[in-house]
């Protein structure tokens, strides 16, 4: 059979991946090294990300905020004395004016160096916590929750779109509390708020738990993801969420008078979610015909296609096909007005209708004069794109009929999205796995799931050596999940008694 | 009478403005040169100006996009190779990597020294014109309309918090058209959404008009503005909107080949507004109490503040103030769900009051035992804060008739806020002023507003000339406005016959 893609996911998920990004317009290198330009599709499904997330975490009490762009050097160096694993690949900022040589070309003037450089932010900890010591004095201004929608730096050597850019769209939580439990308490709030929205909004099935220490956040006393599984088995961290104690607070001086009146340091959270969210749903949801997006996240849910011939009966195919958007339009679906988009512009119906495919638009209507006269609409669904035949598996419907089944058609999309992906994840966590060489040489290169193992939760030297061994596996620790049995064995790695369960996989 | 904030806009306008910007907790000093921390009431305000005018956006057949913070020096040579006037204030990136010097202190690592600098956006068109002119081929490419919203970086020596600011936040629309007529219609349409959204959304009324050729945006053919007149006569530039010819197509390479099948350069256009608007609401509204924010653009129209004693009775207080809010919540003002806030931190009622006084709550509702137990509801009125006497002008309602009075009451605000404003602003345009320096000598620091004089527009030289004049007196020309009446008299500068009426004011 024929797909849209010209590779497909079996052949080679790495190139499958950049041609659907290609083909589905979501966004293309942008000339400048490890910065992507996202393209409409690709930013409006990053807006209903941010609609969606930012309900989310208004509601639990956040207030949103901005902080500088630019964090002077000297923030860093309070942060490096006390976190080792400090991460240095960073854009700096050393001059503040360009100078032309006569010769048309231009330089940073060196008269305009900067006395002390600037960093561009890689994450905001420092120079927020520097403002939560200014803004927090007594515990009757704690929880202190803030949370900013930013672009942040991270020098990549090697890049890949929506995965790992060089400057990438986040939000960032940043919130302060009186003491551990309740910072905790946030903590694991903003874990199951990013479970959650990944499962019920991205239709990303994951598994939230703790990270291993030589994976915690730098700084941190405790990280906690969520992972999903790809289509290729890899594992994609889509969220993180740390509690870091008051190590952070110490180093920034976010102090408190307590109720008993004595001085203390704030327990602080921060937790993130970004634009890598959009390459998770890709490769959960993509097939060899594009992307299928999600309706609760697609930017249109519904496109109409006219059938236009350059004649006279163009204007009745446009009427039939302006009513149809409009009554669509007032139908809710998700606690939401309908998102129906009547494409019109001068480009062949067919290739609309394929670039749709690919776009992964939730349902493509066709309507032609035919349809016109018959009160008709010719809908597919991207969901189930082909027959059993293989021929493209178009309903000719009365219009009516579609206009009143189309919110439970888009509740079916985005539920057996849902499913499939589910379906895939719990078929592909091994259990009885106790040789993790054998299991995985087996499928080098090839799909594998992830194996979840118990283990002694061993630190230093021990935890080192581990990692080395995973490592040549081309395997990396996920997390613990919090849901998991509690142990009865013995450690996979160590031979001691385990302690917990953790999942081991390749990873993006 | 005494007033909440220590200085009034009559004894130092620029100390009221600061003042006003911490005591309504809109932004502080970040502690990084030039770049401000944006607080929850102040990025509140920008979150409504930006789903406001994203709406008006998209209405208008623009896309959102996003585009690398980082351009390449290269970049900006062929810009300023057919740019006189071109900034070089700009950040400049010149490694990617700091390094320790094992004293705890950190440095660009020189290993880490970029081939090419990387240039921190201070406006895209060199970017979005490389992405543009990949995007065009056709015809039917065009008009391509796009959209970023995003942080930009001009350095600036003397910032002032929002209205000159090192990094700010706006959006800037870029489009693409197949001939002039096209793209002028585009900067045309932008002005206006521009002048509308400022009068209606903002309050705030402007002027919009043609900027003079010395004050075009850099390789622009056409510049407009909109201008709005601050309470101390000084006018804020509060938008732009440029038609740009074919020369930023020329230096980017966005050509079309159109439908007689000759290739040709698109005519594109650029438009943007900041966070320089919030500024502009804080001088138009603002009194010695605070901001008066318009309820279109407020957070939060209306706060409930209870009046908690720590007693048995504040579960009722707190029962009925949860009422209210949920009552009013489901009300409509403006198009949108009314935003209600029930204010039940653990700090005194009073000191509520005055700060949601300070931060222009249009509506202050404060309930206690005793309208519990009547049926009550003080209300005040951002408005009208003080009766004649000068005491606070607390109606004391029927928390029905408060309810059913909401709406009406917020859209008065509204339009109150609006001709209270273009009062001042049609007062304070001298149209009969024949000698420029004795006029504004007259009022040296003080408020001058705004004068229209007929002149012949010359250019190079001649302007050059009259420029120096003008900036002898601290004036600067701020537009042409669209609706002027013809000239019909002489220049005020050159004696000439003039050919149109410009203002002349000073400037923020």
């Amino acid at each position: 059979m024929k797909h849209a893609l010209s590779v497909t996911r079996q052949q080679n998920f790495a190139a499958w991946y950049q041609e659907l990004i290609a083909e589905a317009e979501l966004a293309e290198e942008s000339g400048v090294r490890g910065c992507m330009v996202i393209k409409p599709w690709g930013y409006g499904i990053w807006e209903r990300i941010q609609t969606l997330m930012d309900a989310r975490i208004k509601a639990a009490g956040v207030q949103n905020c901005y902080f500088p762009l630019f964090i002077p050097l000297s923030f860093f160096e309070k942060e490096a004395a006390h976190v080792e694993g400090f991460a240095k690949e960073m854009a700096v900022v050393t001059h503040h004016r360009l100078i032309g040589d006569g010769k048309g070309k231009l330089n940073p003037d060196p008269e305009s160096k900067l006395e002390e450089p600037l960093v561009v932010r890689p994450t905001s900890e420092t120079v927020i916590g520097a403002a939560m010591s200014r803004w927090v004095q007594s515990w009757r201004d704690l929880p202190l929750l803030v949370n900013q929608w930013a672009n942040v730096v991270r020098w990549e050597m090697r890049t890949r779109m929506f995965l790992r850019t060089s400057e990438f769209l986040w939000q960032e939580g940043h919130t302060a509390h009186v003491d551990r439990d309740d910072a905790m308490a946030e903590t694991m709030r903003a874990l199951e708020m990013y479970r959650d929205f990944a499962e019920d909004e991205l239709a990303m099935p994951v598994i939230a738990g703790e990270k291993p220490e030589h994976e915690r956040f730098p700084g941190a006393v405790a990280t906690y993801s969520i992972e999903a599984m790809m289509q290729d088995g890899k594992a994609l961290q889509a969220g993180t969420s740390h509690y870091l104690g008051t190590g952070f607070a110490e180093s920034s001086g976010i102090r408190y008078q307590d109720k008993d009146s004595g001085i203390q340091f704030a327990h602080t959270t921060s937790w993130g979610v970004s634009t890598r969210l959009i390459g998770g749903v890709i490769m959960t949801h993509g097939d060899d015909d594009g992307l299928r997006c999600p309706p609760r996240i697609a930017p249109h849910q519904i496109v109409i296609v006219p059938m236009l011939r350059d004649d006279d009966g163009d204007a009745a195919v446009l009427d039939y096909g302006r009513a149809l958007t409009s009554e669509l339009r007032v139908l809710t679906a998700f606690g939401e007005p309908l998102r129906v988009h009547f494409d019109t512009r001068a480009v062949k119906a067919q290739a609309k209708r394929w670039g749709w495919v690919k776009k992964g638009a939730p349902i493509i209507v066709e309507i032609g004069p035919r349809d016109v006269a018959e009160g008709k609409a010719a809908v597919i669904v991207r969901n189930r794109l082909y027959k059993d035949d293989g021929k493209l598996a178009t309903s000719f419907m009365p219009r009516d009929d579609f206009v009143s089944t189309a919110v439970e058609t888009l509740e079916a999309i985005q539920s057996g999205l849902y499913a499939e992906a589910k379906a895939r994840l719990d078929a592909n966590i091994a259990r009885d796995v106790t040789d993790l060489a054998t299991h995985f040489a087996a499928s080098e290169d090839k799909f594998a799931g992830w194996v979840e193992v118990q283990w002694s939760r061993p630190s230093g030297v021990a935890l080192d050596k581990i990692t080395e061994q995973l490592k040549a596996l081309k395997l990396t620790m996920r997390n613990a999940p919090l849901g998991a049995a509690p142990a009865d064995g013995r450690c996979c790695f160590t031979g001691e008694p385990a302690v917990e369960r953790i999942l081991v996989g390749r990873t993006y």
